[in-house]
């Protein structure tokens, strides 16, 4: 309390670093009398500021352009946040599929590189999968491992504080995993590991079909349907990292499976098997009765599912995602269902990032590590009181 | 962004300001060496300060302490925050009961006032006798109305952020009604309303069985149940206030009522009768097999929403309220299942607070409102990112 006030000269330092450095990137280039208006710092501050940055490579002059000719005196000197001063990585790892995706400090993707895996893979090939994508990904984006800044990774299933994967029922190995651990062994900067329902849901909202909304709930469909949510743009993560499971929602009620639901004949489909129900969809599209009742049975639990943790949440928008073909059906059965029971029901919409929104959400994710590294400034002035003893 | 450097003279006053009340309601009391010390600023500083707040009326010196005997000079002077410089009032508005506390600056409650109302009451009629009983509280508590800084209200039903009563269908004539504006008639505070659940949340969070938790999930039980979710001790309403109102949960999978699951006949009970719920929770108590299998149904409904809560949640605790009696049978059962399909599950407790819950909340509410504008300081430094854009 009172930090601000009692003075610290270190931490009015990196507030002025700070502020400096936001206001460069902000305004892609600037002299620094534009800097010192915007800021409001005094000139000798700013120009200290800007050259402990340039010092630190994160800020660079632009050479002088030549064409603009001034009155009087020199041309003003221009300078730019370097977005090429570190580089991050969006990881997702999937049931079927490893990708990430790069970018710089700008968040700018610069190239992405994915690698088939098999649904039984064990946890060892699938990570031997990853570090290939990700080497052949830095090689072709010109990018060496050791610019980057931050990895995010999203993976399936619950993730504790430090990267261990507490439960995952969708990959075999993945349970107990120390997958931020292992994966820290490639990289010598952070390892940020989420659930890919949450980073989803983070990557729909930064360059998705949430950009317009901080109250989101993103639904990745599927046999077991996970969901992740920002609320007033802040991700939702649960008390346990376990917020949005509701895979096992239908257990409670001791209802059937939707393996049961997907099924044409008295067997189930296999456990967690997203191929098989892309075949039922299939079946469903040409027109055969059978999996058309059977997706059709999926669709009611789906719209049922999505239609009580609307109930729950309150979002103002719901977006559709997954990996499941032929989701867009789903769309207007929710939204007649939200109106019936919602007095002010959400926006629903599809994923606009489809298979890149979790390597996506991952990539933010990195990107908010580094940005609060360098912009942020903890602690806000005096011990403001929630709601609170 | 970078206000504070740019330098606001207001805004510095304002932020000392709130930094030595801070400290004084802290300390209890204090001399200006302690909050000198305490606070980082200067002794000029904090000397202009507190004769501010004194000439406000938010701070008193308190009279010097004679009996102890200091070596040398006069006793340093001590200064008090004035608890009695304002007060507050909760306010809950029930189907068979509107009640109200009144509380000083320290939160601390002076009185509490109830009155019976009849379910079926027009609302002007239950208006009045909420009016009533806040005459009674004040005069039995000596607390000139004039001296009300704010007052905080809980009601059922989907609460606007102008005060209004979206939707309500607990209570008759409720749905549309103002209840700010009308509350705010006979008050010159600022009135602050807020769904029941949501206000019960809050104060059970503050003085109840949520006191050591951030991330709770109280559950009115009740024919229609609703939630309160404090997440990260900040309560979270949804984006249009309707976050937690699962009351319609059952008609999603179009299954029966609960107050046909309550009914021992073939007739359900009359919607929305918590007294006929009682009725038949009192027949299960004396052994009654019908009643019996009633409650069973009930509770089991029950133990289904509460679970499907924590699953799209997950808190670190639930709390079971509401004013049906005998609902601690439901704790053992909800354990179990909680167990069952979370990996952590949350603890689960029965209210503390009991029938006080929403108006102990509610009173926080109000006592927030004062607290943000006596101590808080709103903007942090930079424009911090979160996961957004």
């Amino acid at each position: 309390m009172g930090r601000l006030i009692g003075g610290e000269p270190s931490l009015l330092r990196r507030i002025n670093s700070a502020v400096v450095l936001h206001a460069l990137r902000a305004a892609d280039r600037a002299t620094l009398t534009e800097v010192t208006r915007v800021t409001g710092l005094s000139r000798p501050t700013v120009e200290g500021v800007v050259e402990d940055l340039i010092g630190a490579g994160l800020v660079v002059e632009e050479a002088a352009d030549v064409t603009v000719v001034r009155r009087q005196g020199r041309p003003a000197r221009r300078f730019r946040f370097r977005a090429e001063a570190g580089y991050l990585l969006g990881v997702d790892v999937g049931a079927h599929r490893v990708s990430a995706v790069v970018a710089d400090l700008d968040g700018r993707v610069l190239g992405a590189q994915g690698k088939d895996v098999a649904e039984g893979a064990p946890a060892e090939e699938r990570l031997e999968r990853l570090r290939t994508a990700v080497a052949e990904l830095l090689r072709r984006a010109g990018v060496p491992r050791s610019a980057l800044r931050a990895v995010g990774v999203g993976t399936p299933g619950i993730v504790e504080a430090d990267g261990t994967v507490r439960l995952c029922s969708a990959l075999p190995g993945w349970t107990g995993l120390r997958l931020g651990e292992r994966l820290s062994r490639s990289f010598r900067c952070p390892v940020l590991v989420e659930n890919d329902a949450n980073a989803a849901a983070v990557g729909e909202h930064w360059k998705g079909a949430a950009v317009d909304s901080d109250d989101v709930v993103l639904v990745l469909a599927g046999l077991s349907p996970g969901a992740g949510s920002l609320i007033g743009g802040r991700l939702h993560r649960g008390y346990g990292g376990a917020a949005g499971e509701i895979g096992s929602w239908h257990l409670l009620g001791r209802e059937v499976t939707p393996e049961a639901l997907l099924s044409t004949t008295d067997v189930p489909l296999p456990p967690l098997d997203d191929r098989a129900v892309t075949a039922v969809f299939s079946r469903a599209v040409d027109g055969d009765p059978g999996a058309r009742a059977a997706v059709d049975r999926f669709f009611r639990r789906l719209v049922h599912d999505v239609s009580a943790l609307v109930l729950a949440l309150d979002p103002e928008l719901v977006v559709i995602g997954g990996s499941t073909e032929g989701l867009g059906a789903l769309l207007d059965p929710l939204r007649d269902e939200l109106a019936r029971y919602c007095l002010r029901p959400p926006k629903v919409a599809l994923s606009t990032l489809g298979e890149a929104a979790v390597a996506t959400g991952a990539l933010r994710l990195a990107l908010d590590h580094v940005e609060e590294q360098l912009f942020a400034v903890e602690g806000t002035v005096t011990g403001r009181r929630g709601s609170g003893r």
